[in-house]
């Protein structure tokens, strides 16, 4: 039975010596009681939930999966007591509005315990990143009078939350949607229309849910400007926040056979004339749904990383266990039958690239995590708006590139384990089902990477990517006379000088070819993921170096462990940034050549 | 319901076209009677079959899996009836020996069947794989004796085989194995011991199975050298090759729950004082396992490349009529509320991914098959001895490559569904599930690189590469003139020049440094595949110019498809061959640095 445990270490490193977040949090009025002690403490405890609630029902939840019987879903043994658990620990509502009973902590925070919560249990994550999402945009759009009723519930656990927005015919493109919201005299709605693909549409664990639902009124303009949002019960509730006991018109038709996160119910819900009530200004449903995208996707890379590193704690426990062969130096243990298979350089070649990546999805996940609080939190317009550009441009990078490596992370620890890592047992194969997930929901990573390219870098003229770039070159300027940084520095420069040169082409190809967007925007956002990580590398560097430096280092062993994992992937992991930048450059005629009847 | 089609058109074209499969039959004795018409009737019955045999159960099965019952093996519904249908159709003895019931036809044949079937049905495809495995162990190393009395029923179809090497604690190191054989006074052997990962090693399907297990007597030499390999029947058989009822000490103790093929039984095998008959030489069990391996491993790329294939055909189907979004271009289909996903670029580059590596994975498989074929029929010693030089190179980049890709474009072809590719209903989660297994199983994929690198590259000086590069001038030499390739070539040249160079990097540098090898090895295995594809690419649009360069071409629309799709190839997947050159030549040091304990 895999174990998980919480990368407390790697945490305080990233939070508090590579990004100071302590100094950031106490400047910043909201956050300013949030210390490094009172974070550390917070942590920690979500470390131990992670490692004692959910990491012991992720196995046995996938087996049992969730069970849809007569309109309800039934979740796995222990998921009602382990939430149940996590709701009296206060944890639904940590980044809450305090206003409603909500904590007002920062999203740095809960991303690390999102990450942890990942790790240790996917499925079970995503009910509490359902309802963090619906909060999210109920507080930010919602009546005084909606928050009130529904939001200290929601803080407290007892009801959950949900997202309805894809139909059958309409996913990624959701200006098709056919759920119709007609008014009542009283100002409520009545929402008929079906919604597939609900993450915690239904099931046990909770009263009530309250379902954020996507629907055009009869007479809406027609595409993505006719969208409204409605908040619509499971239950109704009266003014005083409690059950009427009155089951509303929407109910679970079935639920998905899926590839993984089967203790996720993933649910086909019924909106049958169904009450609901809009959810911020009518037909703006769907730019009142994207303020707390960003969140979600957020929440969506760090799943990928959290499972790359679960993935890779047990692979590399294996590694060192589980003998077979001899180093290419001769043998290491003479004495025993075989060396561990860790002397195998191919062995290390996966686990190095799996940590080096964990590390850097951490790192940018917490940095991107850090604007979102500033945008949100910082005192000064300008900051809030800069943090909110640099948002826009990190977003689609940090889903799509977090969770492609994170899949593919959990695909290398599976190697590690040959045979063994493709049965139930070690649990790995699990893990790869489960990752896989997160590089299609909250928009495809196709979808991220022509956000990206089209809206992000060509629509704004570079001008968010020069952002980025001040960033970086702030950061260059620091390390200037730093000894010890300067055989790294060309590495984040070629990176640079790649995706400076892919954007130029781009920018000026697609003014007049408009293909040629789609058709460089994969490699694009893969080249940007690539220098993103390669700079968190050279920022997790430069503060191990420093500390290296001082007497005072408590921790060299840790430091140099990942001085050297920094070393690995610069040398070997970077010079993927050429043959991105060449097929970019290879533009988009071969890809357009074929017509529909020839594939 | 996910549908299959045969790619008889591909095949044709490759096999008759590009390969000219008919001449080279032709002028081989045992095979002068296999043309073109033979060929084509074989493979259009066999496409058949995978499409209406084993295609309808592939679904159901994994859904169903295997059971396992007081030591038996219970198959999915319809497992049963697909297999007498099969073995009454004269299939399982297709390459068989013709002495003993066989009809001694090439493996380029059956490894285009292989295809199919993995494609059709990758678990059923999994009981042929391994009685034709077993049967070629058994005609090259066994006595007449044990063939007249075993072959005969395999060829049938009445019997199954396995292969029973892995060890609890042995995997990729066989040398450990435990399973002891002492000997009787009749030549027999008594076989005690545990095999797992068994595929096939208990079912319902026939009425026998022959085991080949590799085990050691007890005055065995240490490691390797002390391998033996014995038969070892399920149930005794008596001299006129007819069952004696008497059941022999080999049982089925548990089978596995795996992430996929979960139709085919991997069963733990317990060897309790089990009666066996030694094959071929005492202490030379490992090596008459390895005349067979090549086989087995041309199917595991197969595999792969299959798989790739029936999700390519489900991805294709449903981009060109699912509808979201519009075209960069404006709307092509203004009339609808949206144009077909195939309008993005986007999904073309997922799609022509996956279409360019299925035809240059099977142009590579065909390649490799051939040269089998060679090194078995052929009548001059030095054509064959080149030929069996040839496959050893071949061999383990075709299945680790194929197989890596075949995966990959599992993956990609899920990502054009969206959340429709992660539910079951579609059938591409399964075939992602089912193709992880390829790059597992009969040798590890990192195995595969090593064996390449280490004992293929820079044990045998590079001349082995210098027969491949022999093979490629020719080609080259032979475009010489050819105005249509001459755009192509720069492509080929710049892969060899890379591959070439990696070459000569680790030849240099492993003399001093010997963890270079295992260092260098994926990447370069992936250089050299890439290479490989790169030159099937060009033979195919060689080929698919000189067609329609004349006038007799009647299939225009097909051949100019397959142009444009080969473009893409030189265009967008060689440029990664420069950073594979640069990730070896990055060198070792960063991947050793680590201690066990900091990983």
């Amino acid at each position: 039975m895999p174990s998980y445990r919480a990368p407390i270490q790697d945490i305080n490193f990233l939070l508090n010596k590579v990004f100071d977040a302590d100094s950031l949090f106490a400047s910043m009025p909201a956050t300013e009681d949030v210390n490094a002690e009172l974070t550390s403490a917070i942590l920690e405890e979500a470390g131990k939930i992670a490692e004692g609630l959910l990491a012991p029902i992720n196995q046995s939840g996938d087996q049992q999966s969730c069970q849809f019987r007569d309109g309800s879903v039934i979740t796995p043994d222990g998921f009602k007591e382990a939430y149940a658990a996590y709701a009296a620990g206060g944890w639904a509502g940590l980044t809450g509005d305090v206003t409603y009973g909500g904590q007002g902590m920062p999203k740095t925070l809960s991303a690390l315990i999102e990450e942890m919560s990942f790790a240790a249990n996917s499925s079970f994550a995503l009910f509490m990143i359902l309802t963090t999402g619906a909060t999210l945009t109920l507080s930010q759009h919602g009546s005084d009078e909606l928050k009130k009723r529904y939001l200290p519930k929601m803080y407290e656990g007892t009801w959950t939350g949900t997202m309805c927005l894809t139909e059958p015919h309409a996913g990624t493109d959701l200006g098709m949607i056919k759920t119709r919201a007609v008014p009542n005299e009283d100002g409520s709605y009545q929402l008929t229309g079906t919604k597939i693909f609900i993450t915690a549409g239904e099931h046990d664990l909770a009263e009530n849910i309250i379902h954020l639902v996507l629907a055009k009124l009869p007479d809406a303009p027609a595409g993505p400007r006719g969208i409204s949002l409605f908040l619509v019960p499971k239950i109704m509730v009266d003014e005083s926040s409690e059950l009427t006991g009155e089951r509303n018109g929407v109910r679970c038709g079935s639920i998905e056979h899926k590839m993984g996160i089967k203790a996720s119910p993933t649910c086909v819900m019924n909106f049958d004339n169904a009450k609901g009530y809009l959810v911020g200004e009518l037909n703006h449903g769907l730019s009142h749904m994207f303020t707390m995208m960003n969140y979600e996707r957020l929440s969506m890379g760090l799943q990928g990383n959290g499972l790359a590193d679960s993935a890779y704690q047990i692979a590399s426990e294996y590694a060192k266990e589980r003998v077979q062969g001899r180093a290419p130096t001769g043998a290491e243990q003479p004495e025993a039958m075989a060396d561990p298979l860790l002397v195998h350089p191919d062995v290390r070649r996966l686990l190095l690239t799996v940590r080096a990546n964990v590390l850097a999805g951490r790192s940018l996940s917490i940095f991107a995590a850090l604007q979102l609080d500033v945008s949100r939190f910082h005192p000064d317009a300008e900051v809030r708006e800069r943090a909110e550009k640099l948002i826009s441009l990190l977003i689609p990078v940090q889903k799509a590139y977090c969770t492609d490596r994170g899949f593919e992370s959990c695909v290398m620890a599976q190697q590690v384990l040959g045979g063994h890592g493709y049965v139930a047992e070690w649990g790995l194969e699990q893990n790869v089902r489960d990752a896989r997930i997160a590089q299609i929901y909250e928009g495809a990573n196709g979808v991220q990477a022509l956000d990206l390219m089209g809206r992000k870098t060509v629509r704004a003229k570079g001008e968010l990517l020069a952002l980025l770039s001040e960033e970086m070159d702030g950061f260059v300027a620091q390390q200037d006379g730093v000894a010890a940084m300067q055989p790294y520095l060309d590495a984040l420069l070629s990176c640079r000088s790649a995706l400076s040169r892919a954007t130029d082409f781009i920018i000026d190809r697609s003014a007049s070819s408009p293909a040629e967007i789609g058709a460089a925007s994969y490699a694009y956002m893969e080249l940007m993921g690539l220098t993103l990580y390669c700079y968190m590398w050279l920022r997790m560097l430069a503060t191990a170096h420093g500390e290296l430096s001082g007497d005072g280092a408590e921790n060299r062993d840790y430091l140099d462990s990942l001085v050297k994992v920094g070393e690995f992937f610069l040398a070997r992991q970077v010079p993927k940034a050429q043959s991105l930048l060449a097929e970019i450059e290879a533009g988009s005629e071969t890809l357009m050549a074929l017509r529909a009847d020839q594939f």
